[in-house]
């Protein structure tokens, strides 16, 4: 398989093209672009048929790409539109593999004590939980609430268990019908950092070059469909001067002062050997936007706020409480 | 049974003995006391039958309390002292249940951002869990370290799932030998709020009289011994009145401007025709200290700081990233 | 002077009728009631002359409570609308004082770090300040903009400096024409906690039986008016007891058990007795509700969100670093 | 002058000594360096003459750079010998400065609420203040106590004032003899990037080509000495770039695929070039490790923890309330 370094399945498409010079669509590949505004722009990719699969590596589904410009600084009334498009998008996804009142499982990844990893967790406090409500005080709420229930469940450097192995456990406990799976996840380009919104409905399958042995959270593991939205929080170093590269010497070239090499490097992908170049003297860092507080709580907002399936309010919290 | 309106067992043994008017001690029933220093003082009780399970109505089990004065304001070296007498208990209780090597399981009740709610997940940040290094990475470890993971499971409102129904799962999936639950508890006395850690082997049973229908957390539950770690970090007014009117009735007395009636008041617990009173006007808050974040703070440095079963550092929390 | 043990306006003035039996107005009082929906009331004092501030013992002018019901619970609509009262009284309240252009300082007392008191610095970070924009990059901004300037300058205990004295450095310095300080209370009386917020443009000036030796934050301290903003967010335990037990003597005397004694505790304010009854036990705590995290939260929503004096944006918070 | 783009006093010595070719000492600077253990390494630059001041371009004073390696996974142990190294070399510095018992006012620079930035805040919450205890109750303290004040005035973009005007304020109300400022700082080097604390005497002067407007803090501008304790957080992605760049092309040069140009690129300091490619499509954020939280926390406990000069305990900071 060609090797992409992106994830995303608009990308990936690009890049097969390119690589086999085809002009026209691929045969199992739908790619349809909406501009909601001069802001907010979305991506959609369907994955139909094996042939599509194959081509850029990603399961047969559905990849919708939502593109916020300048995050970090954006305004109120910005973020409440950018949650309308993500909750549109989110609910038309939903609606695709379960009925309006099944019940739904919300997974918030990471962990809240990490700020660039916390967005899942955050997600989760601000999710309107229900299915405790229809299950034991069903006259305080409208018969056509879905059960919704949620859980942050911590990352396996902080609990020692495979968030899968939860998740499971979980699931067998409560029968959900869907899950959505919230993630911070790390960007494979500077351009993507704190801009996109990423949603599928193939599960979350860790990337086979990272070495590490979670397992999928994927329908093939639980059993029923997950969808998963995450957000670029991070970025490797080698990424960073990866892309900042092509710039530098892009500018060289501007200048003439670049050369054969160089022009060939920046025709090329370097991330590998930069990669390699930076391990040794432990330059390889994931970093972050200094605003990541800002970013995470923008993020945040835009994720949970119109995403309250519920009718009940923030009292119930404190509903627990236990005697000594 | 006696309505005993307070759970430690060892001021269960004193009203039971003052109501039956007994000098001796009870059948069933081992009282050992412990002052560690000025400010520390241990008090264990142990139910050997059922003729002492009956009379103060707990299970069959250990019941351990460790009192700290003035916990708000301690300095640093009695936060240590502390932690060692708590996790010298814990040891010893474990002891009696699990051998050295057998997996441990530690699940931190509460809700992070409701801050009198916020030990147990506080502790469970700060416990190393061992679990995955030991299974992915052993040689990483010591050879004789014991599997421990931990999580936080949230609280029925923000969740929506019974937090038993939770731990069950991850057990069914995960299969520890041991259970330790932490938790922040509401008191039912003064004297007690933020001064008092209880630890019990016999799990959480959630109290009759609150009428909610979550389900214990015990070995009954669950299959596993349940050690549950409590502290009380809000008290109800009704309480709070209760304690305060003995004292306020007293001084009357003191002065002389008391009368019959006042006097038969202050003998018996008024605490359930308080919060009758109180409950129409809302005026049976549940409140807690105003130094609660120094208090959460302590306690759970006593609690995590010497309860570190492995020789992992926290590089491990920053493992587990994947791509975009 | 009458003991009034209230600072607020209107109760002193009705405690003071009802002292000297009096049925019709006061001379240098005046009062207006609003009822703005079912859960928000305002209440308008004005101390006119020197009669009637020795009447009820304020200084000479203008003191506004907003009464919010349930504000523990209320959702998003409900803040807006209380934020967008208290925000119109305060702009009537500053309109009385400097003209539209005048530089204004606002100082958000409390500390961060301890939720009832935190207030003031949670609400002085969402201020959009914009002196430093006008003075520096003026064209960036409306050329209406008001200077406003902001700063959390910590308490006593965290400090070692009286605030007032930090406050008048920084007024020396900066020349703003008037202050408005905003601060968490202590309430005294159950009714009013987590539900008032105070307006006076008479300052702060600390209680003369709480024995500190603050000085006052005032226009005489500082020479240009002060506006004070405050809200109660914890209680004594004597005065939630003192309150408390009023209606447990109601109860009583309901269900005919009360006397004649009781009947005249009820009559009296034994609030100084009960403090003196609880203090040599330590029970005179101060005491906060168990959701004051989500009070605090959505209080300074209530006061930040509509007194966005500018038209800048975030940003600007990340344009001060250096280098090492 | 030389552009050294480093403010590193020994890093600065060592660029003139290259570009000068000398290989004996500099007249007017004198450097000590201390390998405290395998982890710790302490260089002291004096800058002791004029001539040595032009020479590296940094005022006549004392330069002190403590370097921490893994600083992000040192265990307690490792952060206890941390801090009490800056510590004795911090007491070394305020020694030379000021008798045992004049005034000091600690200043923290930075806010609170963003992550990277919020060093000075928070070890300004951590330092003992004793100066109020000492002016109000001084039978509390011991009568050789050091009167020390702390402040975190805040950012120009959160208060609208210049930081200097704040302190310049609270110098005149409160006449400390020394100030101690600490900051987290932008490093000029990947290689420094939280693994470095720099203590200067010679205060706070922003760099010149960074292009913003603010006074120094100084002793110039305060008229009493000023300790800088500085720590670098957060980088420039051309910093980054510019760092790696070298260790890449260092790479293509061990594997021979090298060539004229970029060896020389490798010579020349390519970081402004860098920049400008950098700055037309928005790459050149202000990034942070990922572990930005912990690295702020552990670098909090090193600065803060020997830094106590009183014996004043936290219950202070809970003595300021008043009422409603």
């Amino acid at each position: 398989m060609y090797n992409f370094r992106t994830d995303l399945a608009d990308e990936r498409r690009d890049l097969y093209k390119k690589a086999n010079k085809l002009d026209d669509s691929i045969d199992g590949i739908d790619v349809e672009n909406k501009q909601i505004n001069e802001n907010i722009k979305i991506t959609k990719v369907k994955v139909t048929n094996e042939n599509g699969s194959v081509a850029i590596g990603k399961p047969i589904g559905n990849y919708i790409t939502v593109d916020i410009k300048n995050i970090k600084i954006v305004d109120e009334s910005e973020i409440e539109k950018s949650a309308e498009v993500v909750s549109n998008e989110l609910k038309e996804l939903i609606g695709a593999h379960v009925q309006s009142k099944e019940d739904i499982l919300v997974v918030g990844l990471g962990n809240i004590y990490v700020t660039p990893d916390a967005l899942g967790p955050k997600v989760v406090n601000d999710i309107e939980v229900t299915r405790h409500i229809i299950k034991y005080l069903p006259q305080y709420i409208d018969e056509n609430a879905r059960p919704v229930s949620a859980i942050s469940p911590g990352v396996l450097g902080t609990t020692g268990i495979e968030t899968v192995e939860i998740v499971e456990g979980i699931v067998e406990k409560t029968h959900p019908k869907l899950i959505i799976v919230i993630d911070s996840l790390a960007s494979r380009s500077v351009e993507r950092i704190s801009k996109t919104i990423q949603i599928a409905d193939t599960g979350i399958v860790p990337g086979a070059g990272v070495g590490n042995t979670r397992k999928e959270i994927s329908e093939k593991s639980l059993g029923i469909p997950v969808i998963a939205l995450g957000i670029p929080t991070v970025v490797e170093s080698a990424v960073l001067v990866n892309d900042c590269l092509d710039l530098f010497i892009e500018k060289l070239q501007d200048e003439a002062k670049s050369n054969d090499y160089l022009n060939k490097l920046k025709e090329q992908d370097n991330y590998e050997e930069i990669k390699e170049a930076l391990l040794p003297k432990e330059y390889n860092m994931i970093v972050t936007p200094k605003e990541i507080d800002d970013l995470i709580e923008n993020m945040s907002k835009i994720v949970a706020s119109r995403n309250k399936y519920g009718c009940i309010n923030k009292m119930n919290r404190y509903l627990t409480i236990h005697f000594i």
